[in-house]
């Protein structure tokens, strides 16, 4: 069985919404110490001592842990190779198609500097990886879904942004509930990306101009058309009261029969703050990369290749009682 | 990574219910073959060769993981350890409050003989297991609940049948829906035992019996009194139609704030047959019981020392493709 847990000297590079959310919780850990920040910027409004993100290397004796807080369109596999030669990294890289290449390129590089790199954690990819793979095992046929929402959807909010009258716009995904139950039953196979989730977009503008907004929010191709689509026009009080949020979540549901009778298995996340929550996955998933790279672990990982245990700052000892 | 899974040699130790699941699973695995049956009794009702129990270390050699699948009550205790020093076992152990003890005593037995013992594999404990550290692991403060059901309860059925004029009785125990919304809101410390269920018994009796079977059994003592009980009449083809199965489920519910902001995570089983699905975690449990030995890992594992790659028949390239 394992010791008591290690003490963990963790910094943070980029310093956006996921930066800050990380910061936040790393300080919330029983076995963390936080470093420092690592920025592109010089001012980020934090009282946690801030480095040029340049200069990096030259804290990596420092460092046990380096939380890759950059986006993922570019900034990732631009630069996440180059710190993973010096840094054991946790990375949440989501470009889904792409992380198999990811996979490979951290691999080298973290084996190159003797670290290990960590990637695609969050909840999707993350736990949502996690929970596909796990429940797929357990079924010799298995019929699986992934259902996301309630979220805030950045994509779809700004094409309701850019139709003429809209004052202030956002627009939420949400999981058909009537596609669950069909997928819990397994029929989930016949539910199509559209089918499977609905629109719902709540807009400010003057009343005159309601009637032209509905209607081209609601034929507009590829982004609303095809779904159930509803728009609600709100007071600019009810937006700044309850639409300033990004909650997001979602459901991983699998099922299958088990010769003779049929079990389902479903993994649900209710988010009020995306970052918080990817934030929490990707600090949990930071200690275990902490632990790993100090039994002599190196190269990439994902979360599929990582015992439960390490994510969590209680001894093995105790999680045998506790929740076993 | 690693290369395509290896073709496992399987045995089964018990034939009750878990064991005849188990049976059926393993036939449905593409990379395990089933090599026999060992039981106490010579006559079992199936094509699967059968050895008698007492013989089973005669064929260590040709088997790479056996399915304890005996009662958790006396059977696992007394036999398991004996196993272990022969096999690389795979258990459902389900007696929650001596898996420390189970743990140590199948650890030393299987270091002895060179092999793995995973312990409480199954459902609760088990997957639940898996799901109760993974969640907490993410909060700095968790709360976390877990709610059975709906299940059918040995334990209460014998109970209902006991009472005066019952012909026929069986005993579901229910999560308490309205429980479920409060723990996920994070209010789940305030959730006892009793108001997190409700109990729905389904009897056959004489009509002029029903008053008095449901007053029995509505103030009965520790099993009914403090819950929420609902008694039900119905038809002997009703009882042989609709009650003749073993559903169980539950949920593992888990919440917390995040630094300002809360997300809750809940894990969901409905399950046609417990038996089945039980078969079906300790079968993906026993691949990765097979591996690690073939990795050289010696001793005993509970599920959260499984990184989840290990359940899957799928080689991990192709998982981090498929599912992460
Ligand atoms: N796996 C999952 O479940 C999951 C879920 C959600 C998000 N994600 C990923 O997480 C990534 C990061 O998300 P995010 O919301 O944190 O992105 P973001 O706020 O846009 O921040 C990305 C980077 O932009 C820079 N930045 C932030 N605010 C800035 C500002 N005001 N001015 C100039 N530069 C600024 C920061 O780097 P500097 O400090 O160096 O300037 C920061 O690291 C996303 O790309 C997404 O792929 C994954
Ligand atoms: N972890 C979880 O989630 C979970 C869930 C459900 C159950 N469980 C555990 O699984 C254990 C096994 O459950 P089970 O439903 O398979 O128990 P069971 O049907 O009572 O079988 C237990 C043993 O009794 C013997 N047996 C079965 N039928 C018999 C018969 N007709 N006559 C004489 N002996 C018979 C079998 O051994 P022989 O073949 O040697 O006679 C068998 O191995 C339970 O004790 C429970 O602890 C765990």
């Amino acid at each position: 069985m394992s010791s008591s847990p290690m003490t963990i000297r963790a910094a943070i590079v980029g310093y956006g919404n996921l930066g800050k959310s990380v910061e936040k919780l790393i300080r919330a850990q029983p076995d963390m110490d936080l470093v420092g920040i690592f920025s592109r910027r010089s001012e980020l409004g934090t009282d946690t001592p801030v480095f040029p993100a340049a200069s990096a290397a030259d804290h990596a004796q420092d460092i046990d842990v380096l939380f890759l807080c950059l986006g993922s369109a570019t900034d990732i596999p631009e630069q996440a190779p180059g710190y993973a030669r010096h840094f054991t990294t946790v990375d949440t890289y989501d470009n889904h198609h792409l992380i198999p290449d990811h996979y490979a390129t951290m691999d080298a590089a973290a084996r190159q500097g003797g670290n290990v790199a960590m990637i695609s954690t969050g909840w999707d990819p993350g736990l949502f990886s996690l929970n596909r793979t796990l429940a797929s095992a357990l079924f010799p046929d298995a019929q699986q879904n992934t259902f996301w929402g309630k979220g805030l959807s950045q994509g779809h909010s700004d094409a309701v942004r850019r139709v003429p009258g809209v004052r202030r716009g956002v627009q939420y995904t949400i999981p058909n509930e009537e596609a669950i139950v069909e997928a819990k039953a397994g029929r989930g196979a016949e539910i199509s990306a559209t089918s499977a989730h609905v629109r719902e977009c709540y807009v400010v503008a003057d009343e005159a101009d309601h009637a032209a907004i509905r209607e081209a929010i609601t034929t507009m191709p590829d982004y609303f058309a095809p779904y159930d689509t509803t728009v609600h026009f709100i007071s600019d009080e009810v937006f700044e009261r309850d639409h300033q949020g990004m909650p997001h979540g979602g459901h991983v549901v699998t099922s299958g029969d088990l010769g003779g009778s049929r079990s389902s298995v479903e993994f649900v996340l209710e988010l009020e703050s995306n970052p918080d929550f990817t934030a929490a996955s990707q600090v949990a998933y930071g200690r275990a990369a902490a632990r790993l790279k100090a039994e002599g672990k190196t190269g990439a990982f994902t979360v599929l290749e990582v015992a439960p245990y390490l994510l969590s700052p209680v001894a093995l000892e105790e999680l045998i009682r506790r929740d076993v």
